[in-house]
């Protein structure tokens, strides 16, 4: 079934060439043998960076489950999962991830995928997003207040 | 200013630890010298696991703006991006990132960031989500339909 599944998402990929709501890519997200979410990039049309098909598909699967998990479900995308979308189906759980095409082939048509892949490791210093860690007195206390409130819920 | 706006973030880190939104984290997204958007954790209210307060400001900051990039903004967030809304900064182009708690930080309160940015790493057999590459034939049409496209837009 791996392969219906996949191919609905590589479907609402080319849809959405035509569409033209943002990249070539699309996803599903499968429960108990129904696909309960689908997703194609947004990002043009939305005006939202964040907007790529798989995380639309995890919210809209999210929505529909009524609940910020998704166990027991599996991630079909047309594309492999940018850092972005592959650590938000780590956030919500997902069982399993099928991809079709890599991320050096997005990257051959222009998407820097793969180069956001090496980028997120390098120190902070030799990042291409200047980034400062300012550890101001205090900043944690949203953390320790968080931990000693007894009705804190993890996610 | 960099204490001030990231001050900010903390103090909406602080605020929803008694709101109970998500976790305690905050974010401020700034342009010269206004912020122009805010988020906070919303993943438990909103049943969605990418409402991180860096993804709920940057996603809030681009509706404001009308576009899906963020040149010349700063992006002040109370802890140190996990790879989901690091990459997600990334995507919206933003100049700079400024951050107080370490992900070290996160992590001995039980946040997963730590662990995520080695997961991303892993060879797909090595992963705790089991990972399966199924090249289909033809998956790549998007890709080559969208790259023909004169008229594409990139992102």
């Amino acid at each position: 079934m791996d392969e219906i599944y996949l191919q609905c998402a590589i479907d609402l990929a080319s849809a959405n060439v035509t569409r033209g709501d943002g990249g070539p890519f699309g996803a599903v997200i499968v429960c108990d043998g129904d696909i309960i979410a689908e997703g194609w990039n947004r990002v043009i049309v939305a005006n939202d960076p964040t907007a790529h098909a798989e995380i639309v598909a995890i919210r809209a699967a999210c929505s529909r489950k009524g609940h910020f998990h998704l166990p027991g479900c599996t991630l079909y995308t047309s594309s492999e999962p940018c850092p972005m979308c592959l650590a938000a189906a780590y956030w919500a759980r997902v069982e399993r991830i099928v991809f079709a095409n890599s991320r050096e082939q997005a990257a051959a048509i222009g998407f820097c995928d793969e180069n956001l892949y090496g980028e997120l490791q390098l120190p902070l210093q030799q990042r291409h997003i200047a980034t400062c860690h300012l550890p101001l007195p205090d900043a944690d206390l949203p953390l320790r207040r968080w931990l000693a409130n007894p009705g804190h819920r993890c996610y």
